[in-house]
């Protein structure tokens, strides 16, 4: 008899990775605020519970994906009250640090086995089951959740405790963005230089600049065919995902008393790029700000 | 009858270069200002002559390292004197893509054949004949150039034409400082946060985080046994000269009108750190300025 | 018959200025968490209450000064529990403008009238009766307050609704934070040149450059005789404050989605001064930091 | 007699600046690329010479007024060539401190007196005579040029030797970019806090953000009626010529091992605000690359 999963969250991320959790063999009980995405959930096996409570009861474990730490706060509050002793809490949002801990405390107090396991991968690897999750748990409550999350990931890395995943998670996407910017610079430095952008890709991506931002990620057309700069900039990661991500960062920076200036300006010139509307566009496109001007544009 | 090549400039990384050209079969005549630069050369099998000029008399090709853009131009403008028509000028130096163009115009204007050639791979890497060479050069000069190139390292890119190879090494180096502050950044962050610098190099060098900075030259003792961490920081690749190169690159981005942000923080992080008197570190020890204490110093 | 003000927090701000509202014929009820203060103020002639909620009970007015918003918005829930209808709440404590809304929202709806009131001017304002309060408030409050305020500043300034007064001290700070850097680094780079301080002073103090942190305020010694650079860099007001402030700002400007360059790097650049263990040190002393070993020693 | 004075650069400035000369009484004898400033300086009485060496033979003082340090350097050589001995070579262009050495040093060497005397104060100033000049000089030179200095200005101080006036030049313009940007992110944020621009001035005016570029050069329209922010942000001193100022500070920071992060900072921001193609807008405008939107639009 399979284990019930409660799946509280159904929007682009969290409605493909219940649908995964179908697959694998598990019952999945699931709510959302929104009908159509319970509409889209059931669609794939999930059956609707009335509210976050009910999808939970029961259960012996539930899944959290929502788009803020005082969701999963609000959310998790009501779980606790319901969830079985020892279920498993899994939060898979993005959210504070802290947030995370403040869950993991009240999970804790009511006898259930809270998770932090935030993920990178984009909805693509939320469809395609590839998803990376950075996981902060207790040693226990990290062996039962593995195989729920290898069920809808690829990699699933046991980061440390209470945080951890969340931690791991913000420093990541702080060296992306500072990267991704680095990356963008050298590229626009050396149009001005009369550099070929093809030229510098080739010495870099097999040099001490190597990054996956460049090899993997190329934000100019031409050198990695998949990248969005070969589509437009249609995301991808929009720009104003990785702002949110390296706000949170900045603000554990700040919580904790660590000196960041890279992730610091990394973040402004992120709240520039979107200050100009452009939060819509993968992030790769933060060259337009930097280049003055879209890409393609010649004319000045 | 193999060919005589002039070399100019016989230090830490002059000398192992020329010394590889004689063992790969060249005729080497040198010229340093340094007596004790010459000894050296003169035990590794190369001709001492007595002036950059003559170094460069009837020889078929020179090289020239040194230490900055004013030297070359001088040194240049006494070559092109005495170079035979059609000498290849080969200059390995990391100077200002301006002053690579002025000897590229000095050069050809006197019928030789202009190189700007500056490498990566430090001085393990000059003496074990494994640099990485970025070139900026006409078509026929690189090819007339290369054989010799291969014969002091592993990779020669073409790059496109005069100052082109100046142009990809201030952009590569420029990433390289971003990414490496970055890298460090997330470090003290994640210290700050309570996640073990294993677990966060454990994710982040299979995620879109990954960057030769991390992977190849961590910046904390442990996950990288061969990196400078492990070794007292000491260079490598020393602090003072990245400030140099990210120096380049800002004359550069300021000449030619590009915006680079992240470059000029760069630069400015470097600077604190030289002025606090440790510019002779590897490049990597900046996450003790982040961190405010040298590493291992955990009394705060 | 004097009006009763209640006095929430009565450390090294709130115990001068309360003192200063018993000189103006206050009654006076104070209470705070540490005994000592309790005995400071009682000598000042304030009535020691035992808890917040008997300080504030019958009074028409009560002053808050805290750390930070968790504490303001604890204390006034109990506040708002027991004071008279009509009563005011005045915040004087620097905390998150979001908080500041907050505790407006809960005063109101127990029938208060709140006020944000955050103070410019240090303990020496705050002894002299001369700091200045910036005020968020509806008229109505502003104009009962006004007169207790008087009692404790020189300058009162009414800011617009809920949270402006937190608004407009942290818009000030980070001017402030940002300009004396700007003029830290102006000294140092005035040095590197061999261009005196004095004859810097002297020019930039009548011209376009001119600001109170260079003419009231001199982070190099002598210009400004009065000024913590003449007294060992003594604060005045603490490194360690201005970077709560500063943070104070970047948390606004994250939440509120606005982009602010500078500011955000002055927070760094303080950050790291606090992490090199000079979070004590006067705010002008982050010239050390700039110039990479201390005032007066000329070693390097 | 009146003594004759060379002028070398008779544009926007070196005009109306030699202009003022002719009213004090001065012969003047001028030259300039460009025939239309010739025709122009005619008209103010100005004596126009076939070239610079001719504008100077036989004058006790030649002031040159030229865009970049290598035109000056050009001229200077030229003009020392044929100066009288004892003559005064004024330069009142704004120069790398480096060039304004060389100047000196070639000066001083065919016995002349070399002034380096950058002047700020714009077209307005020149018109006026009420310029404010920061002058390098020995004390003799400084004597000699004081007269012909007050018939252009109102200003005129000794900063020191040479290059000392272009050493305070850059810096109080580095400290005018920094306080002018943090002024406009101030109000940027206090706009999103629902703060009032006239609120935001009135505290900050008399608070210890207090700066010129506040209470002088207000970036908003309204609190400073003739600021260009009151009339399209016409300049004024064009962003331009700040990024170009800025770049010089840069310049001679690196080359002189200064830290100045947040001056670095400011010429990316004036950078980034020319790549948009807005350099001919007052330097005053860049809130609107803060803002991501031009003033006025409140479409967002």
């Amino acid at each position: 008899m399979s284990l019930t999963v409660g799946f509280v969250g159904l929007g682009n991320m969290g409605g493909p990775m219940a649908a995964n959790l179908v697959r694998a063999g598990f019952s999945v009980r699931g709510f959302d605020l929104s009908p159509a995405g319970c509409d889209a959930a059931r669609a794939d096996g999930i059956v609707i519970a009335d509210s976050a409570a009910a999808a939970a009861e029961g259960a012996g474990a539930v899944v959290t994906m929502l788009p803020a730490g005082r969701h999963v706060l609000d959310v998790w509050n009501a779980l606790a009250e319901v969830a079985a002793p020892g279920a498993l809490l899994i939060d898979a949002s993005t959210i504070e640090v802290e947030s995370a801990r403040k869950a993991h405390t009240l999970a804790a107090a009511r006898g259930c086995l809270p998770v932090d396991a935030p993920v990178s991968g984009g909805t693509g690897g939320a469809r395609a089951g590839t998803l990376t999750f950075m996981v902060g748990a207790e040693a226990p409550a990290f062996a039962a959740a593995e195989p729920i999350l290898k069920a809808m990931g690829k990699n699933v890395f046991h980061c440390g405790g209470a945080g951890a995943g969340q931690a791991a998670k913000i420093c990541n996407n702080m060296i992306l963005g500072i990267s991704m910017i680095g990356v963008c610079e050298a590229f626009a430095l050396a149009e001005r230089l009369g550099l070929s952008p093809q030229a510098l890709f080739d010495v870099v991506s097999v040099s001490s600049g190597q990054c996956w931002s460049l090899t993997s990620y190329c934000p100019v057309p031409g050198p990695v065919p998949a990248s969005p700069a070969n589509n437009g900039y249609r995301p991808g990661f929009a720009a104003s995902l990785m702002l949110k991500d390296l706000r949170l960062a900045q603000g554990a920076a700040a919580a904790s008393g660590a000196a960041t200036p890279l992730g610091a300006e990394a973040a402004q010139l992120y709240a520039l790029f979107e200050a100009q509307g452009r939060g819509g566009a993968d992030f790769s496109a933060i060259i337009e700000l930097l280049r003055g001007r879209p890409a393609g544009d010649e004319s000045r």
